[in-house]
């Protein structure tokens, strides 16, 4: 895996962005590896995502900031320019069950995880000794029932304590309050064991079986305050059939849940994620 | 194929019934060449289905309603046995798009089709000359705008005329009125281009586009009273993403709609599919 | 859908060419609305397709081959650019089966087919009136055991009159020969019904069955010299089971073929496959 | 989870033998949760399998023995009854790679997993640590090149030792010697990553990447003395395209390598497995 530079950017769309922004590139040495490009009809606007061979290119990334301002003011563009020799630093919040945590213990051992897992939050005990066996952080922070329990200022406390770089609610069993689901928009990051938007909240896999669904699935998606109904990233599913009991769906899904989060983690980890309204746009 | 006679029954579970009813089959010389079970775990419920030897077996369709009544008796049986020599007289609806439509002429030119296309219904004149090149009666029903507009009172009259055993709505856009539901109930079967219960109603192709999901579905269920809430034979999805428009949706569409709705219906003409409440057994 | 010029083209990999190309089309008005790039790696070779909004660019596709001259000698482009008001011109090849050709023709009636089918060549009688009825040449060509019967050549003087610009292998029952591959290289599309490379060769379905696979699939693909070898363009499966017999997987299995080869017909005449040794990229 | 006995039988296929076991399960009081059939046409051959809820039932697995002899010989049954309560103990063979391992033992936790890890062989060192962690024995046994190396005797004895009743090759990279796979004949279960038959042996990855395959897969089957050409018990596939690497394959297909390969292993262990030849009856 070579280092890359990874510029994400979005701008009003027009005629000569790509070519002005890939000269710009290419004057300074940038050997682009993997380009993407989005054109939103609807909105008339512009989405790209180019990787560079960071051994090719000249600038730095300050540097890189100072001699592109020209060209983002002529377009508009908003943009961010990642290095991947930087491993993006995840806080995990779980609650019991430990199919989704293991899973992404078990990638990031990987050498293309993309991230680090800088700590692990939960509202109960149960998974602290698995998590202090890879030797990582576990906090433990009862919530109380209220959407405003002061637990949740802890967490965001702790969030930023641990340079929390995106937050992974790999299961964690309670609904974020709207402060904190706002003040961290755009890097919380839930998986919700449905095929969303059918089954929000409660019990989905008890939902898919009283309504006789033949097939259920999971959603990874941005956390907005709105319960469910945030940006989606990913989804999948899995056949199911009327000898199925709402246990027996809860572990089938299992196995989509935890495929389905690691692919939304490792997408949004590896800036292949822009973010346009209430949609998402994936350049994989 | 065969010739076969297909035993399906249901009644409460309980000891013995598949010894008693295997028992009757076998004194009577039934080869059995494919059996499904299920037991409703919850609601203590048991559901069959036999396929039997037509030519193994020593007893006609009368026959085997007299002698098999002291079994159906003691274990509070609801049963039906079919013979695959008839095939299921169908009546399509449609409206103005063809996929579907052709879809099952298609199917049914099959030596497996199990069913005959008897009449097609429409509230428009479109696919007139489509179905009357293939020989089929095309009767043509302008619908008013209200839910009980007498128009429905002749669709009725025409599927009894037609001598129907299944009315399919292949893209049919209207909602049929409640007595229209109850009469066929478990007659009338319904494609729904959405992974329900998801986007009921109408345009769910732009529901699913504002809704930026990953994955589009279709439904074919049975038609009740509750707009698209009937019991679900079979769904299926196809991935989409940030670059497919709605209508590029309905285009990708179109061929699971088919998909599903072509098995939906076969499974019903077989008799595999048992309607338990709000839900299906499918034998497949 | 608007009119577009499609421009794809590949070269040596290399700094600049995006850059190049893009000034290019934005110095002459060209409106992107769809772009696609692939570097292979491991050959540095590097791929690009750009959908161009007609009625924005300046440049007749004449005009276009020769200001675009000192460019593509600059990074040694190969290229090609098409209107999307010119429909492909298809011709079909047929057996007996019909499921892929009536698919065909079904989607050819669709506003965005991007093809005409000009003329259905077969072996047989059996789809003359089908393919009559939808006032399309049909021309029957019987052909002898020998692989290089003059049938073949016949075919070949009959795809050139027609104006043909792609040959579809529509379920033919019959092997190309060799001089046939290659004069039309590029040109002619296949489906196969099987995963390949799994089960080359006649009856797939049967030797699926022989082998106890828990899938089976269909392959799109070019036609070279070498059988069902060439350049895959799209594959799909279903699931079967043990219950399943090679008649059975021959009904399921017509479902994924037809897809899979209108997938891969859409691809081909919307210029989405460019050929690269024996693989394709597919730019969806 | 209630504790079942598991009947699983096959026998020449004829009348009256679901009645004559059924009859003989009720007789003795068994209350059936799940039954499943299936008739070879091709060899008349008849399988089933039976799960009764042992608390129903008033013979013990020896009486059930004697008491059965009977109607066995009368219809050439070979039968097998199994109780939940026993869990079947695994001996699992890892070289290097974990993904496989670790997601076995994670559903090993889970109440619902049917079997017992009690012991992992290894031609290396590395996963020691990780197996131990967990209090189950670790043994190394490097293997030399020939393929009769006497440390497959070894392996033989180790899982005589552990009481072994099912060995899994959770990407263990050596062939096992012909005397091996015969000696624990339906016993041994492999994950190759191909979609079998495609990319036997080494490197199917790599393979798959040559031939431009637009999925990859992975299968789960029995170990014979053919390399790779065991009874399938289970395969799924997963979407790759001309931007994925060999080494990007790899990454996607551990996914269904861990899948697939969990999906059989359950299947075995719940008895729903029945070899027929060289091919698999699966109940699920």
């Amino acid at each position: 895996m070579p280092r890359l530079l990874v510029l994400t950017m979005s701008c009003p769309d027009g005629i000569g962005i790509v070519a002005s922004v890939t000269r710009f590139l290419a004057d300074h040495g940038g050997w682009i590896v993997e380009a993407n490009y989005h054109a939103d009809e609807k909105d008339k606007w512009f989405f790209m995502r180019q990787a560079i061979l960071a051994d090719s290119f000249h600038l730095s990334v300050d540097e890189f900031g100072d001699r592109f301002i020209p060209i983002a003011d002529q377009f508009g563009i908003s943009w961010k320019l990642s290095d991947t020799r930087h491993k993006k630093r995840l806080v995990l919040c779980v609650s019991k069950q430990d199919h989704c945590l293991s899973d992404l213990f078990h990638r990031w051992k990987s050498p293309d995880a993309g991230f680090d897992i800088v700590a692990v939050l939960s509202n109960h005990e149960d998974l602290r000794s698995f998590v202090e066996w890879h030797e990582v952080p576990f906090v433990c922070i009862p919530v109380g029932p209220g959407v405003n329990d002061p637990a949740f200022e802890e967490m965001a406390r702790l969030y930023g304590r641990f340079g929390g770089e995106g937050m992974i609610l790999a299961r964690y069993m309670r609904i974020l309050p709207p402060w904190f689901c706002e003040r961290f928009d755009g890097q919380i990051i839930n998986i919700h064991h449905s095929f969303l938007p059918s089954f929000v909240g409660a019990r989905p896999y008890h939902q898919a079986y009283e309504r006789g669904v033949k097939l259920i699935g999971a959603t990874c998606h941005y956390v907005t305050g709105d319960l469910d109904a945030g940006p989606i990233i990913e989804q999948d599913v899995i056949r199911v059939d009327h000898g199925d009991s709402p246990e027996g769906m809860a572990r089938l899904g299992r196995d989509i849940e935890r495929i389905v989060l690691a692919r939304g983690v490792q997408y949004h980890v590896e800036d292949r994620v822009l973010i346009h309204g209430n949609k998402t746009i994936v350049f994989r």
